[in-house]
């Protein structure tokens, strides 16, 4: 199918998409360039694509392309795509993650979760939106190889904990290692405040990972991705 | 000295510094926010200060505050500061930068360095200013805190391998662990590109961080914390 204009209602639709309601209202969300739509077709979520020629499901105009793209220097190639499937909390190694709001930061943890073979990743429900778009960029696709979950984290901690995780709070004050626990999740906290107290109280260790005094702490997506390569990289 | 005009003189000439161009012409760079201009002071690089009371050296409105801000949400108070001086390089462990773009990873790389007791950051002529507005606030004011240089890399590679330090590059390839080499310096790669080809073919040895196969790579800023965490933060 063929569309020229701007204003068209497919188009209008479509670029909704953009934000978190319609998103959530829907169902789906827009990835752009080749890489993503690959990663999202190798799950079977695409449910149409754009771009400049007929091989695709939509044939556009470059306008109609660019005012899709969240990118400033724009993209060729545009897919409709469904949210993917919340799955069981699976794996030895879990990290959950308490109010990141950095969408860059959620990207990059993401992208190193895949990497050290973490199981779940478990979102609380103040953590900035999943299919953000900055979030899908920075996560280079990794969003779809990977379980990650939105949970009330004071409901699932306590649950998961019955089913035999250890739960580790990532501070400033903790041990240097991880114990040899069998199944271990281990929480970062927002990226000023840190782990909120009422979730604190329900870990059952602190991991800190050791630096100079000069430096009060890193980057949440470098601290989680440290522990991540602790855990599932390392052991 | 009281300030009410958006375009006096002096505002005008302070608003410049928010271009590389003036920076460099100066030697001088904004920061803003009490953190940051605490870790100025300990290291005796301001020149002055602005802020809404008699206590700073320029007293001015918030709307000027507002327009000397790089950030949406403004800031109370700015500083103007000196360019660090750039030192001999030192130390066990230096991290070489080849291209580095983002100015988020950047700013990263610097937090960690600190924390894992780099000695020396060198940075390629390519890479993006150090004196970014998102650099300096995404380092947390640790710029301040490390040694950081600006070099020809086809120069100062050849130069610091004569005084004994064996040179890594960070590829996808490479061996999975530093050797016990006396001193290391290891390079990681533009975001997109990686290592220039004429840079990695001086180096000694390749390392690579073990990770799940289907992730192809991280995120710079996590690769570069994930090997100076190896170096300095564990050997």
């Amino acid at each position: 199918m063929k569309i020229e204009s701007l204003t068209n209602n497919k188009v209008k639709t479509w670029n909704k998409l953009k934000e978190k309601k319609y998103r959530d209202e829907t169902g789906l969300f827009l990835i752009e360039g080749d890489h993503l739509i690959k990663e999202a077709l190798k799950r079977n979520l695409v449910v149409s694509t754009i771009g400049l020629t007929s091989d695709y499901d939509y044939e556009v105009t470059s306008e109609i392309l660019k005012k899709l793209s969240c990118q400033k220097s724009g993209t060729n190639e545009i897919a409709i795509v469904k949210k993917i499937e919340e799955k069981e909390i699976t794996g030895d190694n879990v990290v959950i993650l308490d109010g990141i709001q950095d969408p860059g930061n959620l990207g990059t943890i993401i992208r190193s979760a895949v990497a050290f073979n973490i199981g779940t990743l478990i979102l609380s429900q103040d953590c900035v939106d999943l299919y953000n778009d900055k979030v899908i960029r920075s996560s280079e696709g990794m969003i779809f190889n990977i379980n990650i979950v939105r949970k009330n984290l004071k409901e699932i901690i306590p649950e998961i904990k019955l089913s035999g995780y250890t739960i580790y709070a990532a501070t400033v004050d903790g041990d240097k290692t991880f114990d040899d626990d069998k199944k271990i999740a281990f929480i970062i906290g927002n990226e000023g405040s840190g782990i909120k107290k009422e979730i604190l109280e329900l870990c059952d260790k602190n991991i800190t990972i050791k630096m100079n005094e000069n430096c009060e702490s890193l980057n949440a997506g470098v601290s989680a991705s440290i522990l991540m390569y602790e855990l599932g990289g390392r052991r």
